[in-house]
């Protein structure tokens, strides 16, 4: 399917920028927004000893979150002005090891509901010159009004 | 359903020890390994800024880590020695906002293939004396010959 | 988790059954409702060609809607009265091909929220004597006012 | 991303077709296979009694099915010959009610490694002359010996 998303407000890639930079642990990975458009969102996450597993490859849950946090900030440019969102749940599947130097996570809006948005991610892991697919995603997320202990459910 | 796990070899708690201490970014939280038994392992994460997402809580990611990795050493358990264990894939639900000081994730194996394994894995917040789920986790689990890039498909 | 969940209104088991006998699909396949309790309703499906997949087991499909029924009534035994339950999203393990002669699905909400719940599913397949467990499930759902095309998100 | 797959036979849509058509489940829901191309399936469903949920529509679980065998089918195109696929697991998201006059579901293989394949699968409904998604799906499958009691695990 090929969607086109209409944002609701001039704001929303710095509202998904300020969210970005308050995640501390995004922060503490040096990870980077690349990309902020209607539906779209692209992350980079730098290999460091700070993001492995055992065999010393980017850690799953690390990739996975990167994912997540794509996903999340593609519905969140379809939000209403002053709202966050929230990951309701979601799923990974890992396509290879991931090996490289850098992580892309490109994530795509699906479903832009009223109380829940559907999202899917990408993520590819860069070694030398080349490019590939290491995890698929797919979530479930929910509008949150950010001041106060707001729940998903 | 309840099942009874019988280890392959005597070292298996030792190798889920070994494995999870190369674990950079569960190092880099400060996660500690609380319990290792057949079948089920007990993580624990205590609160701090590597962990937060933008409204100062534990992150999703981070929530969904520490449940895969609790699911996947509780698989690990049951496998060949010399062997680690790798996600295929998981799916994680957010039960409630992750407030508190420290997260503990039970794992627990619920199938145990010669080529794929399934588990479970809960993660409960603690909050002053208070202790709440906060996320639940289903998780497809492959073994992996550690040497060398090993892949899960 | 062990959760207690109390209904809210009296006639929560015969609004499930109602629901239940209103499912075309269940209702050609033989599907019996065989427990409504608070948070749990257990279903049972009986083996036929009308539920096979191409080597002649029950089909994973067919498992797998019988997890996300019995779940999804376990969730609504929990609704305020006149409310219907949707299924947002599931994922489903198969754990053993499912060969039997019928199939016993228990499902157990795990968390009700106002706007989301979530619920847990096991099949198990019973041949002879013997009964194993043959799926795992874990699903999202939400409250529907049933009158009109009312929608999950 | 983009993926040109090659099969491994020339005889492998006739094999598709052949697990297609010894499917009881979809054989009694009248289900039609339309496409069958490397990576690709496409699957039809009519609308009638036997496919309903309690309010009239297209049934969540109908729904999935129909994805599920057709992410399994376009993974199938990539297997060895005499090799059938079974499905380990699968994710799906309802995106809208699915009320109409009938069902597109298109799979589409992500990655085909030896031991397990990852899919996705879009259904979209059909009103009038409408065509809208009302679920996506993610899942595994890996690759069986159809003869005897083969598993996913």
């Amino acid at each position: 399917m090929t969607l086109v998303f209409t944002p609701r407000y001039a704001g929303y890639a710095a509202a998904v920028r300020a969210s970005f930079e308050r995640q501390g642990v995004l922060m503490a990975w040096g990870a980077e927004l690349l990309e902020v458009a209607p539906g779209t969102v692209v992350l980079r996450l730098p290999f460091s000893d700070r993001v492995t597993q055992q065999q010393g490859f980017f850690h799953g849950g690390v990739v996975a979150s990167l994912a997540d946090s794509a996903g999340g900030y593609a519905a969140m440019t379809m939000l209403d002005e002053g709202l966050e969102i929230v990951s309701v749940e979601y799923k990974v599947n890992f396509l290879a090891p991931a090996v490289g130097d850098e992580l892309i996570a490109t994530g795509t809006l699906v479903r832009a509901g009223k109380r829940l948005l559907v999202s899917t991610a990408e993520v590819d892991v860069v070694r030398g010159g080349d490019m590939r697919p290491c995890a698929l995603l797919q979530q479930t997320l929910a509008p949150s009004v950010p001041a106060g202990a707001s729940s998903a459910s």
